[in-house]
């Protein structure tokens, strides 16, 4: 019992049975697309019925003779070998559903071309990083022409989704031409490492999913009140004492960089984030004194809130801190939160109470966490990175340098404050509308599907300053055991919104090719749940 | 950002960001329980503060010289072996928070002991086995006496969960008294195998899963509208046209064989359901004419509808079909289904409209669906097998033998519905408020938990006819990359309160338990999900 029954071509529209929901109308008939299983959605493509062969014995990705890049560029050697084993490493592939006459020629190698003098082969993806790529599909050389390797890489994943097989296992791709650049520069998933400790093994997988869905920024919620796994050189205490545990449960500064260079080789920044000076709690047991202490009444209660802004010492332990961070993360960016700080402990502490007396703050205690937040910007503005920071720093009045990026997450008043942060000329990235972490049933990859970024009141130049946004997966209600299938597919959902064009918003289109796309994530390993009733030609061969 | 701080001893309350949810309230503290680890709780148990040392060498489960059970006992030699495994077959175990005060003596041996006359090892589990068991821990031999197997199986998980390591890695058990039974006889889980395939790794770790928390009914709604998996000797063409992939995604004779013995070992029932006349789509690819032809006006429609009540054939057909699937599963249940018939079919069939006119049901559509369900309640009833049906069959008057099982669903006039099917003097099975494919954000097990199956208005006799429930994970949303993850340990909260007593229903003290009991579960190899913020000292080490 549980489906009164529409038969629906190969889909069967479901009623919820106990009336709490009815999801039949947000079930999209499974429909065939004439972009077979692309994901997300290239900006132009032109596929021909024509098809060629392509055999996995002979066939080559090679570097142009016209190419900048040669075999001493790792990156693209890596993404040949992984390329090569996500088109051909498999049994079979899926049909693609694409038209298809086919022709005796064969597709006998890919040339990649990187056209720009310099192809950035060791060097680190940022927020201005030309992914765009043209890939050209003919015999017997099929072209991928692109100014640099995060181009390159983009369009080998292209040329993956574009080879299937008939049904006698030969493998096909359509003569095609393809055009494509992302719509957005910053395309990010948050993962929480802090409520819940992430295996290495599950990161990686998670940066390997992330690339077949062309995101770019791995936002890296590292701390937080609940635990502190980054291993710190400079204050090793911080992990000894506030991760979950001292070796089990910590990110060695071999793991960190593990991290960095497999995101690098797939065109992922990796924007690490700590958050002050709320949402500390698990500092202050590795580090004495950085936290406030709470009072009740005259007496400290031995509860601790906030990072204490009122001491010499709090201010030099960031600045050392954050010279260690900039120097191990090596993206152009630190996230330094400013999110939610609780006043309660600091209105509590007769100390601060004097501060701000001193300060002449009054009892406003925003002004007192503007005065913490100024000075950690700076001390992180003499690191020479930039800076990424939750919408509350900038609510809040805090003065931050022009290129500070600005994280809109809160939900309520949405429009009005893109309208306001890119009003005052911040560069601002959206999560608000893709917190993956709330979930229920039924198929809510449409909601983040359906969001339009620049839906807001504001001018050409203002929208211009939303370069992207994030799909956030927080970390109460996942680990390793659940977090892979609760993130993907949904999150392929807001990759194709922050990637494909404006215009790109069929929903039984994408229903079609992301039914299938999901099932070329699960064949490459990684447990993507399904989006409805149905099945794929190779299961999953996990738990 | 995610969480406004409250430090809570390990825990910390979580408001949600977006003005969605808030769950604060429903973060129970994690505090100790009395009781370790234990879940589902015992019926009684006293655990005494002395604890002795088990070593992994040399440490025993033995058959007692005045067991009726010896070497010749695969179940419970199967079970020995697994539950040494569990018990000692990890690094470290869970601390279980128990008060201990270390002695030096040794548990050496567990004595498992058979006490009535047929152990039942070569039985299969039915509603009417008898699950207690007694467990006395002490130095140098512990005690494990049962009635039957059934019992010993119970028990053995029990004694696996009182086994702890202390921060040195030696293991302790504390003296401890448990008499143990199941407050209700049936406590299942329905998986759901033809909207999405379920590999066979999947059914049986889920089986283990289903041992852990003492389980003993796996509802296998194992064909649908969608697909037909299971492979009939009699006609094989159900599955060859009607699964998905007439090799991959079928259950072989073999499959199913290996289902029902290695759920047998573990003291669990196989109900098969085959759902008629509704939810049969797929059985119509495989068995032309079945089905009914729908009609718009006087020309078919190509389409087809519920199975056709009104031929010699239908019946024919399936005498047949149920003639083997009774031989095929040894269980003394059949689940029959009877949900959710759609009249629309029906009433657009001008033979069907005939028929009723002929029988005198006017435009009574529920009588024809009676008129079916008699029929193959008949046919079953001949295989000399009980069947269960959904409240539909009893709703709607049909005929059923009086030692019919009605399964409740419907979570409309709940109550109501229980104290009609046991005012008629039915059995009566649980399942409308656990139906776990509905998902929301944050602990829903404490719903699932909270329930209480008896609070309706009924006598004593009439309560007594409600012999248990069932969690269901309908397969719409979840395949083998989900599944696992999305019922543990959801079902684990149905699990204690199917088994436990009324009276346990501390949420903290389950919140405590379960917590250790979600990492057991993790650290044998069960990808069960976190219930909040928090760590195993082994994390699942798939994806």
């Amino acid at each position: 019992m549980a489906a009164l029954v529409k038969f629906v071509f190969l889909l069967f529209g479901a009623t919820a049975c106990l009336g709490w929901q009815n999801n039949l109308a947000d079930v999209p008939k499974l429909t065939v697309s004439a972009y077979g299983s692309l994901w997300p959605l290239p900006q132009s493509v032109h596929i021909s019925p024509v098809a060629f062969r392509v055999s996995s014995f002979g066939f080559q990705i090679v570097h142009s003779p016209k190419s900048s890049a040669g075999p001493s560029c790792f990156l693209l050697q890596n993404a040949f070998r992984r390329y090569f084993e996500y088109t051909f490493g498999y049994s079979k592939k899926l049909k693609g559903d694409l038209k298809m006459v086919a022709n005796d020629s064969e597709v006998f190698e890919l040339q990649v071309w990187i056209s720009s003098e310099n192809p950035e082969c060791d060097s680190y993806p940022s927020v201005k990083s030309d992914e765009s790529y043209e890939l050209s599909i003919d015999q017997p050389t099929a072209v991928l022409k692109a100014p640099k390797v995060w181009g390159a890489l983009r369009g080998l994943e292209t040329f993956s989704q574009l080879v299937y097989a008939d049904k006698y296992g030969t493998n096909y791709i359509n003569k095609t031409d393809i055009q494509d650049f992302p719509r957005f520069a910053h395309r990010g998933i948050l993962l929480d490492s802090s409520r819940h400790y992430l295996p290495l093994k599950v990161i990686l997988a998670n940066l390997d999913a992330m690339a077949m869905n062309k995101y770019n920024v791995f936002h890296w919620h590292i701390v937080d009140d609940h635990s502190f796994p980054y291993q710190s050189t400079a204050f090793p205490n911080l992990s000894t004492e506030g991760s979950y545990h001292p070796y089990t449960h910590v990110y060695t500064p071999t793991d960190v960089k593990m991290v960095i260079e497999y995101a690098r080789m797939r065109g992922i920044r990796v924007v690490a984030e700590f958050d002050t000076p709320g949402h500390t709690q698990s500092w202050g047991l590795g580090q004495k004194g950085l936290l406030t202490p709470c009072y009740a009444g005259d007496t400290p209660t031995g509860t601790f809130g906030p990072v204490n802004p009122i001491l010499n010492s709090t201010y030099e332990f960031m600045t050392q801190f954050f010279k260690e961070v900039s120097s191990v993360f090596p993206d152009m960016y630190i996230h330094l939160g400013g999110d939610e700080v609780d006043f309660s402990c600091w209105k509590s502490n007769p100390d601060i109470q004097k501060f701000m007396d001193t300060q002449g703050f009054g009892k406003d205690y925003s002004k007192l966490e503007s005065y913490y937040i100024q000075k950690i910007l700076e001390i992180v503005a003499g690191t020479k990175k930039g800076y990424m920071v939750w919408q509350e720093v900038f609510d809040n009045g805090v003065k931050i340098k022009p290129d500070t990026v600005v994280e809109v997450w809160m939900g309520n008043k949405l429009e009005e404050e893109l309208k306001k942060v890119t009003g005052a000329g911040f560069t601002t990235i959206l999560s608000a509308p893709w917190y993956l972490d709330y979930i229920s049933y039924g198929q809510d990859w449409q909601r983040y599907y359906k969001v339009e970024p620049l839906d807001f009141e504001g001018t050409e130049a203002q929208k211009k300053l939303v370069v992207g946004g994030e799909a956030c997966l927080w970390g109460e209600y996942v680990d390793a055991t659940n977090l892979t299938p609760r993130l993907w597919p949904r999150a392929s959902a807001v990759a194709e919104r922050l990637w494909s064009d404006k215009d790109v918003k069929d929903i039984g289109d994408a229903y079609s090719r992301l039914t299938q796309h999901r099932c070329r994530m699960v064949q490459r390993g990684i447990p993507a749940e399904p989006l409805y009733v149905g099945h794929c030609e190779h299961e999953y061969k996990g738990l």
